[in-house]
């Protein structure tokens, strides 16, 4: 079967792979459908997180059950799945407290690969969730960003414990940062305060929710907050990319007794232990359980009231990825779906 | 009249300065009828925070109230107060969120100095809490201890959302540690677990409700801890201490999705962001808005549901300060009151 193969910074290609098999009675294997390129992939890709050898990419995914292993229950082979990029046993007390992304026996997609026609799917009755119903071209885009940017952005939003009443600042207008906005619409958030400063993504958040803009950044940009939330700062804030800057942005743009949800994958990050003390903040965040969000995200995406699908905007041919990689490289594509 | 002044590193003396007068019209003046020394007081006893002059010492205190500024509306000349070590105008959006010890005027009783025998209260209707009755000697032990190790302890075991069902770690068995195992234990915690190495901190700890002890320190100390809670660790840690290795302990003792209320001044403390990251705990904490649970601590002493009091292991007059800061420093007393 074909995948995405990195071979080194910028060197995507498409190579022939063996079609995965079952190992253990708890997987299953899916064809992939669609599948896409996420913000974090660029890490490798900009060189920034080195890699020792040619890597199989990709941990979003939906597709169609091919097969399932002989302890599998509750996915059966023909149903059309949407899973999480971590797999999780959903047994364990960590995955029953909504914390799958770090269940005990995790299995990261991104190990395996998505991108690609076929994939192991680990833990599949606690990883997958079946959609039912035939989904339009639309809901079926909305449910691939489910797999991961709208389920990160959702929980962040939550992490930021946006709501009525709230004030909600958003640190970064990628995919998830902008789907974040849309969460905290979603969550009742009164004021959605976007930083950006790229027209493009500007159009994107406010159709999303972001009720301001700013296009500060750094101190300058936590100054314009503040002038915005009467000197106070907001009450929840969504860190979205990963850097000491984005995350220092974040905390300091934050209220005391605020909230600061931080789902950009840290890289290099240092957080003073006084500042934060200083702060008062609320610090929460990592690898997104968006296993815990999926059925209300299916089902506000299959009834039409979220339609998180046009943050795609770029959609590429399977073999076309390395294309797909430098666009968004480039930012000439904020998220890119790549079809079979 | 008389004042607690720091030299220098372990040079603490009583002298004589000017009675404190109003200076704004929202102040009031206190008799202090008890102060005491906090383990904070103990940084720059030992040099490891530097003080470039001589230095007025103290930030916990109980009084009567000799004297109020012309704004002041709900506290009166007479009435016998607690309030916070920090003071709080009670009004702003930070306050009214229950985040008094942020408020956007925030004065630090510590720059104040209420190891002496009169203080100026900043703020008295924000920051004082008037106690109805006539204590007894018991109860006004437990009030003072409310002005900060309580509150403390108290906003820590908020912080780390211990309640019903719930395993709550502490680290540090100083005289905040130790209160908020009382707290946990009044929250309704299942069971709490206190790491210490001292007999007799291990006793109170006991008293005030810990049902396990655990002796070890850093990585051998949160391997005991995730082998008491099934492999997963505590849902929910207290840290009380604020050094490096006290917050690794505590971050790493919690379970992904659980909660770290950290309180321990932070001394030289940085978090690694890809640890918190891959963590998924919550961090919580910081200087605690001791005058959000002071109405409901005092109603818990006043009824003596609560003896927060029995932390005081050592009571001495006040002109006996310096030897009170030598008997923490060497750990001979958990928490020294001064009485005038």
């Amino acid at each position: 079967m074909r995948a995405v193969i990195m071979h080194g910074p910028g060197d995507v290609r498409i190579e022939d792979v063996p079609v995965p098999e079952i190992i253990l009675p708890t997987d299953a294997i899916i064809r992939v459908t669609a599948a896409c390129i996420c913000g974090s992939d660029l890490w490798p890709y900009r060189g920034i997180e080195k890699q020792k050898r040619p890597t199989r990419m990709g941990h979003e995914y939906i597709g169609v059950v091919e097969q399932v292993g002989a302890d599998v229950r509750d996915i059966e082979v023909g149903d059309f799945v949407v899973g999480s990029f971590m797999a999780s046993d959903g047994v364990c007390e960590i995955c029953r407290a909504g914390y799958q992304s770090r269940c005990i026996h995790v299995v990261g997609m991104g190990s395996i690969g998505t991108q690609a026609e076929y994939a192991r799917i680990p833990w599949a009755d606690g990883t997958l969730v079946r959609v039912d119903g035939a989904p339009s071209d639309a809901q079926t885009r909305s449910l691939l960003a489910a797999s991961d940017v709208l389920g990160t952005g959702w929980f962040a939003a939550v992490a930021a414990e946006a709501g009525p009443g709230k004030t909600v600042a958003v640190v970064g207008d990628g995919a998830v940062g902008l789907l974040g906005i849309l969460a905290a619409r979603e969550l009742g958030a009164e004021r959605i305060i976007a930083m950006s400063r790229h027209a493009d993504r500007q159009a994107l958040a406010r159709s999303f929710g972001a009720t301001d803009i700013v296009e500060e950044r750094g101190d300058a940009g936590v100054a314009r907050i503040k002038e915005l939330t009467g000197g106070y700062g907001a009450h929840s804030t969504i860190e979205a990319v990963g850097t000491q800057e984005s995350m220092e942005q974040a905390m300091r743009a934050t209220r005391a007794g605020g909230h600061v949800g931080f789902v950009g994958v840290s890289h290099g990050v240092t957080i003073d232990g006084s500042e934060l003390f200083y702060s008062g903040v609320h610090l929460h965040g990592g690898p997104a359980p968006v296993r815990r969000f999926l059925p209300d995200l299916i089902d506000l995406i299959m009834t039409d009231r979220i339609d998180p699908g046009t943050v795609f905007d770029l959609t590429l041919p399977f073999d076309e990825a390395a294309e797909g990689y430098r666009a968004m490289d480039e930012r000439r594509a904020t998220k890119v779906l790549l079809e079979f």
